[in-house]
């Protein structure tokens, strides 16, 4: 059945049914090699973002494709790849409520990782897992140059943690963790070359600085000084990566193959995919999705499980029983719905693939 | 530890970690009681959704307190009440993706179950599976009278799929669901009066005549010749059902525990739960959901993982490591979102209870 899509259609509903989220291999093979040659391009390593994958299977592609190591947003995600065999993980993110349950110990015990804080709190955190495990913890400050969310606002402020850091025995100093936003790179060099000579005067290196986010692609290579990339998104590419230009449809990867299950008038159908499927996120996009079969049938509500469209701009209307695949906004959240992907190659179903990071707590 | 949030908090981080999803078992209890005193008052059946706890171990106490059976929204929803041993079951709505991969044939041969239409596509996918189980199955004809979801606008519309049901031998019309909207009460008692004439005069009756929704208990009963009621949200609830004048917030069983992991700034703060913990559902509200300890601070923004609080308006501001309580804007999806929930009872941690039957594809 190499590429012919109604054949796919026909053996995917007729084995799985609809909604299914398929993952395609060939189109992941390729988004795979262009992160990584991105990065070589950059002369920065490439440490990709697995929250978007949450598989093990994923994590081993990219690694065999040259990435140095994983990126984590949490703590379960970090433990199922420990368990996998990953030895290079990055956390990126102020695990203070993990921390406290003991499970941080537990990995860095049995596979150290290296985490990020932006504050004392989480610090002093990290210190007694690492005393709890015996072993020193690396870790990364977390700077704010543009995004508005986590990390310190001053090269000050991570001067002053990099103390902290400095002084206790059961913390190492691993270097410098940034998102920058897309205009926010020479704000992000002033801010890295100020805390630079401030390190040096403590005696201190960063030997990972890291620079983050697939939208950043345009920017790779900008910030003087940085070592590493952290990708996610794009291994599987979404509609919200091709709104920020860095990739085109051919290179979205995953699909959710959705069925037309009503058309209650002739303005207004109905797929068996909602909420519960895709997510909410809009991602700032109008429309849940956009439908290959029918670009101009806007997807524009959702409940739990229907994804009610709006057909009055449509010509071809799609009929009842109709299965259609719809690129998600975002992709990252609409794998984490579901407990396995199923796979396709030369346009054939070869395998299904656990999601097996998500549902976790912490 | 009798009610002292500050003791449960701390066994939950420190058994558990942060974000937690915990749910307060004498709130539901009392919930539960509610939703079938709601029915009784009204001389309906209960039947409740089962789409917002996905647990059959809430399930059974739904049944105990007096639910006639349940409803459910997917295939995998039903077959993991069919597996728990729940013998009544709607599933509510067009199956036609999830029949046509032979899984609604092997479910109706196991468990019969009562499926719903809205168009003859999916009667004749559901003749075919009744037809593979040898078993007919019960049809439901699904109406449209306000909310512009599924479901037949007409009662003709109707008649036609009557007739298509009574003429297929593998068919049996069990009778109509509706949703009415808040304020399409009156236009459904319209609706249902005509077509149970059409009905009459084709020698059929509707024996199961069912309204929906938590929101709509506050018209429950105003249906003449409804003969149940299924509503969901009513056994947790949440922030939407708040607003919605049907529940306060003591009747809000479950809390998602999180704690602030960064103050970015004065203004700025950081929850360790984000899209993938809550969902970006709003429900119409402002912000992704009520912090108990700081009703004044907004979550107004969310990453995957992390909760930007806005505390600009926010007098008594929390510090880096406090663990708050969150009422979830839609806890249907928050629920959906993780594999478990931690129960409390008597405000003692007693049990960690299976959300069996999400992450399912169909």
């Amino acid at each position: 059945m190499k590429n012919d899509p109604i054949k796919l259609k026909t053996k995917i509903i007729e084995t799985f049914g609809t909604p299914c989220t398929v993952v395609d291999l060939d189109v992941v093979d390729s988004n795979i090699a262009i992160a990584q040659a991105r990065c070589d391009d950059a002369r920065v390593a490439n440490r990709p973002h697995i929250k978007t994958h949450k598989s093990p299977y994923f994590t081993k592609q990219q690694i065999n494709a040259g990435a140095k190591g994983i990126t984590c947003q949490k703590l379960g995600e970090a433990q199922v790849m420990a368990d996998a065999g990953i030895s290079d993980i990055i956390i990126a993110t102020n695990l203070l409520g993990a921390a406290r349950s003991g499970k941080l110990a537990a990995l860095q015990a049995k596979t150290p990782v290296k985490v990020c804080a932006d504050n004392p709190v989480t610090l002093s955190e990290y210190a007694k897992a690492a005393a709890d495990a015996n072993t020193p913890i690396e870790v990364l400050i977390e700077c704010e140059t543009g995004q508005q969310r986590a990390g310190v606002e001053s090269p000050d402020e991570a001067l002053q943690l990099a103390k902290i850091i400095k002084d206790n025995a059961m913390l190492k100093f691993a270097g410098l963790l940034f998102y920058p936003s897309l205009d926010g790179w020479p704000r992000t060099q002033h801010f890295f070359d100020e805390l630079k000579l401030g390190l040096n005067d403590m005696g201190l290196t960063a030997d990972i600085v890291s620079t983050g986010g697939t939208p950043n692609f345009i920017n790779i290579g900008q910030l003087n000084g940085a070592t590493e990339h952290r990708a996610g998104t794009c291994i599987f590419n979404d509609r919200m990566m091709i709104a920020a230009g860095v990739a085109t449809l051919k290179d979205c990867a995953v699909h959710v193959y959705t069925s037309v299950v009503s058309r209650a008038n002739d303005q207004r159908g109905i797929l068996d995919a909602g909420s519960k499927t895709f997510t909410s996120d809009t991602g700032g996009l109008d429309g849940f999705g956009y439908i290959l079969e029918h670009p101009t049938a806007q997807i524009h509500k959702f409940s739990e499980e229907h994804g009610i469209l709006d057909l009055s701009n449509c010509t071809n209307k799609p009929a009842i029983g109709d299965v259609v695949r719809v690129v998600p906004n975002h992709v990252c959240v609409a794998v984490n719905m579901v407990d396995q992907l199923v796979a396709v190659r030369g346009g054939d179903v070869v395998d299904v693939i656990p999601v097996s990071a998500r549902g976790m707590l912490v």
